[in-house]
């Protein structure tokens, strides 16, 4: 079974679960005051596109110990993903990005609500401060649906643990991202502890971790995802960024050259730094970062990257750091598990989105 | 015993854990990557200053069921003020401000770094992403101190449910804080609304909660605490209000009529627009939120504020809802301990800073 088979009808089930949970918290917010109404719809159109990766991997995890009782597990996978809206919600503050998943982002959302409504005060300010305050909610709901879930005590203190440092992990990974392009020089190693914690740690290994500890696992047991999750953690940021430069507007849902745009921390840039002539290489630090870069510079950009072989580069990259992953599949006993975590892997490497 | 006798050496305490944890978490961000050496210091800087509050009100909590261990109940005490530390940087940013404690408050230094180390970017919106990253960490090892604690898993549990409660009723009442001020028609309903989930849950009961749950008070032991609570919570913010406004910035630490500056949601608000004459309603609707503000103007509001009777009106409300909440102290066992309660409640409506 690959693992989009794998993952479908549980991913149907999380989204349910999540479309009722959300309409409990709309109507919640309003009977504290109408002028919250906003709040939890806004989340809910967010929260509702994503592919719930995360969620499924916990599920995935669980199972390589002990057959899933959904029911059960369903709060927690909606914890995580609700806890991947509140991170992504700021993400987008931080980032200053206005489209995600092919609509406005959660700030812009607000953005564009103050400038229709509202006649005084900076609208930017009042998006970012709206969506800052609603992502805490969605971290804090979160925590709720794992104490209210069914699982002991003590197995909800140590996913909230193990959830908490992925946490950290991340906002660790997100300060580097935020820090390190003002840096003279950013050397390979600072981008790799990006992906590390920002996302490594927080997308695979993480939810792993969570789903295998729920099933009983022993911290020992726990290794062969991080032998797993880290490297495919990597890969997939890797991949990532090949879309956020080289990737189908229409398909990603991204802004087209945003990453170039940003002047984002990648394996790319770090690349066609190393490998440009004089050159190409004044070109393409004139036009990383600007921010009204025009679509001429971005194919321009674009053409240095494939040209130095950067891009190969960094598909090989990926690839190798995706059959690495693989590796560690072995020790996992269900044969029709070690293909769902095959299928998964190559998809990362392979995904158009 | 007064409050600040019964609080001081376990303050004294409190700071002395922080500290060493604080340190700690510096050498563990240096090791990651040295461009994240500031990340704790800058909180450290900023968490040192408090007055612990919430962090005692925790232990005096405890103490109505039962004699304090203050060596186990340490950490969530600090827990507590850490939690507290990372929601002041994130009203920082929300609210514009410049100072805290008479300090940079973390935005502001994080915009300061940027101005001073690099040359590229846009340094408040570093100081702000930077600032919103902290944050979230600070709340996340804020939940892994109560984790690692030697209570049972059971009150972890119920006690990280009471903190997320608490930290989502924040999140309403700062959402309507941002808000409001929008709004055509503010009613003192809606401040009130701001106040109790902004503030009298968040700061009151839920610590006294936490106390109470982790010395094994049940769901009815707590209505006392809400009875207490809720007015006291209240009483403090419309006395935080007359600071705002009136207090010595050499004493509170916070700009000079800020809360005028930044057209606060406040009761002495609500209160002059509805006794002041059409000329004096006029000067205030157009002064109340105006960015460049001048001394004059402040003064000329504060001037209103006192004529129309509206400071009066304000201070009466205070010390009344004070009143009530001493009312529910009767209840407390402990002749001690009503003592401390009672003297706080003073505190907390006569205080300068």
């Amino acid at each position: 079974m690959n693992f989009e088979q794998y993952f479908s009808p549980y991913t149907d089930k999380i989204n349910r679960f999540l479309e009722n949970f959300l309409q409990e918290k709309i109507k919640e917010a309003q009977r504290i005051n109408p002028s919250l109404s906003l709040f939890w719809k806004n989340i809910r159109n967010f929260a509702l596109g994503g592919k719930r990766v995360r969620g499924n991997l916990i599920r995935l995890g669980y199972e390589c110990f002990k057959k899933a009782d959904d029911k059960k597990l369903l709060p927690i996978s909606a914890a995580i993903e609700l806890n991947h809206s509140a991170i992504l919600i700021h993400d987008d503050i931080i980032d200053q990005s206005k489209l995600r998943r092919n609509q406005s982002t959660i700030h812009e959302k607000y953005k564009e609500y103050h400038l229709k409504n509202y006649q005084k005060g900076i609208a930017t300010h009042y998006g970012e401060s709206m969506a800052l305050d609603l992502g805490i909610i969605g971290y804090y709901e979160a925590i709720k649906l794992i104490t209210h879930s069914l699982f002991t005590d003590s197995l909800k203190i140590k996913i909230i643990n193990e959830l908490s440092s992925s946490n950290i992990k991340a906002g660790y990974g997100e300060g580097l991202d935020i820090d390190l392009p003002y840096r003279e020089k950013i050397k390979e190693k600072d981008i790799f502890d990006i992906y590390t914690y920002k996302t490594a740690y927080y997308t695979i290994v993480g939810p792993l971790n969570i789903g295998s500890i729920l099933a009983g696992a022993k911290k020992k047991d726990l290794k062969i995802f991080r032998d797993y999750g880290l490297p495919l953690g990597i890969a997939f940021q890797i991949q990532d960024d090949i879309l956020g430069i080289f990737g189908d507007e229409r398909i990603t849902g991204k802004e087209i050259g945003d990453d170039i745009r940003k002047g984002k921390n990648t394996i790319l840039f770090t690349q066609v730094i190393k490998k440009a002539d004089f050159k190409q290489k004044k070109r393409v630090r004139k036009l990383w970062g600007k921010e009204n870069i025009s679509l001429e510079e971005i194919k321009e950009v674009r053409e240095i990257i494939s040209q130095t072989g950067s891009l190969n580069y960094c598909q090989k990259l990926a690839t190798n750091l995706g059959l690495k992953a693989k590796k560690a599949i072995n020790k996992i006993e269900s044969r029709e598990l070690q293909e769902v975590f095959l299928s998964l892997a190559d998809f990362i490497i392979k995904r158009k989105k």
